[in-house]
């Protein structure tokens, strides 16, 4: 058997111990488990972004335990749950954070409520005191349903899909997630697009609140001048306003949420 | 034999190659140890923040040769040292940062002085020169003694206990650290609370410097509305101030060193 | 066989996927292969910065697949390369940011242009569809020669060379690089100094702009009062200017390209 993965995204930060007690927890039940760090770096809380990267990350990994951990509920009564999907199984709390990497995956096929806690007296990680232990111990080979009481996988809480409009030479989207560069991904795809025959203008009118402009439809960020907006595909399948060597979000004070429309 | 786990904590940050020279120098020298990231965003040499934290994550780790170093008085005198420690190697600096890890598993039972130096002609970066070789070095199954002379482990640098006083329904204490999401937790953990007879309460007075208000004593974070302060023991097993999906420590304006009293 | 390593540096931060996403495309392709981070903090789109760290590490690395990202014009016609160069492969975009790991690792012997793409539909995360697969193949044993055609090494991009000039008692070099902690390394070595005859000085005179101080020269931080500047030869061999448990790059303004003047 070669040695199975974990891929692990949390919001603890690397500032902390959080993170390795989590990778302590994995090495001492599954020595021979190697994890992949998707990332740390979720906003505290933002479970939703979470849930993006998550998505977006999933189809580049090998087939893996995925241990996810954004949990503002932590040490109330939201469940604690492993969701086999794909090639993948998904271990989390059950607050959405897993529904569309569940989704990238196929679909979430069969599920159970952790019931294992690690006895450290702590009711305020359960990264470290649930989700590791779980995880690690499938990676060690443990069956799914050995985990715990099999769940109706139609009950798993769900995200709402993020707003998306497509009309006549029309898309409506909200702002999907930012990235580092500042690059802005709409909720809304290359075939969105096409749908409403926007896909073979070379310049596109783009309406966020107030301020509206023309922006040119490329296939790279250098297809601009330094400095100059432009609407793409980007490497998520995403449309997406990015500025060449520069911050879209920035410039154009653009938050996930926030309503952006493409039209002519 | 299972490889060797190596457990590395610096403050060198990871925007420069520090920490992965010492990751290659390791992989040189072990290249079938497998190393654990406890942290490099320990604050630009806080001995006593890495202190801390590897104190506190130490136990979930699997028995380890633990690499730290926080080493602001790196090319003076201090010694460097490799301290055995329950099932754990302690490396680094003689400074204090490996005094409340070695304590954590349960104490320092022999150490060595470190010796050798790798030939850099470096005299600033003794974390790849001196202190990765060695601890890669007890990762390739090297004795602790064949690394240097042996001290006396009475003579290693600790740092000073934090400040505590219990008293009838009364406990002070400092600041002891301060996380990611802006959690404070002070230097007194749940049985103070219990020897002090203040475990009971539902709600107690938290006083620091001239403010003072009446905190639930809670399980969670969400026991308490969002933007609530609350008081819980923590993961670590503390006593901490938190805000439910908020900082407590930018809400009450504290940080570690700051002294905090709790009452009724 | 040993595992081989694949030495991994971008730009890309590791607050999304991006990292990650290479990390799984790597495990799918060469399971077996290790990888050590490097940095992903090398700030956006700066070539130079990336260039930099990786020379500067490369020295300890055990002989590696070395994966360097950092690509402002991904998506344009800049080729994609692999270039052996000592005990390493080194594969990313020929602009300039392998060049000085090339000249670290003994010179660049042999390159490629590299023609596979994985088939993902995008054409913004080379680093993902294009790189990282040409990295774990060679890390699962593909010969260079496999990867696309062969390419004429005189013909790679490199940067130019920093700003250096060494007379009698006066080194003149541009600031090279500034770390975490504020260092300011020079583009100046222990060996200019020796050439300009200034090594023998206690204490040289440090002009930056306007500004002019007497520094002493010393060996490490803390053979200064804390808060007092010092001049010594940094761990990679330059000439720095440090300020003890301070930030030298804030306390005297520098930042990567300016001038600095060392004279009596």
């Amino acid at each position: 058997m070669t040695a199975a993965w974990v891929a692990f995204l949390t919001d603890y930060g690397r500032a902390d111990g959080y993170v390795a007690a989590c990778h302590g927890v994995i090495a001492r039940i599954a020595p021979s488990a190697r994890v992949i760090d998707v990332t740390h770096e979720v906003p505290a809380q933002d479970v939703r972004h979470g849930a993006v990267v998550l998505a977006d990350t999933l189809p580049y990994l090998p087939p893996s335990v995925v241990l996810a951990v954004v949990d503002p509920e932590v040490g109330t009564r939201r469940r604690a749950v492993a969701v086999a999907a794909g090639e993948h199984v998904l271990v989390g709390p059950d607050n959405g954070l897993l529904s569309w990497a569940a989704d990238a995956a196929g679909g979430a096929v069969r599920a159970v409520e952790l019931e294992y806690r690690l006895d450290t007296g702590a009711t305020t990680f359960d990264g470290r005191d649930v989700f590791a232990p779980a995880a690690a111990h499938l990676a060690a080979g443990t069956e799914l349903r050995a985990l715990g009481r099999e769940l109706d996988v139609a009950t798993l809480v769900r995200l709402p899909d993020p707003w998306l409009r497509v009309g006549p030479e029309m898309v409506e989207a909200e702002v999907h997630v930012v990235d580092r560069f500042g690059n802005v991904a709409l909720a809304a795809g290359a075939a969105d697009l096409t749908a409403a025959a926007l896909d073979q203008h070379p310049r596109l009118r783009v309406t966020a609140g107030e301020r509206s402009s023309y922006l040119p439809l490329a296939a790279s960020f250098a297809a601009v001048p330094e400095g100059d907006p432009v609407l793409l595909v980007d490497s998520a399948g995403r449309l997406a306003l990015a500025v060449n060597r520069g911050s879209a979000a920035a410039e154009l004070g653009l938050r996930p949420g926030d309503r952006v429309t493409i039209s002519t």
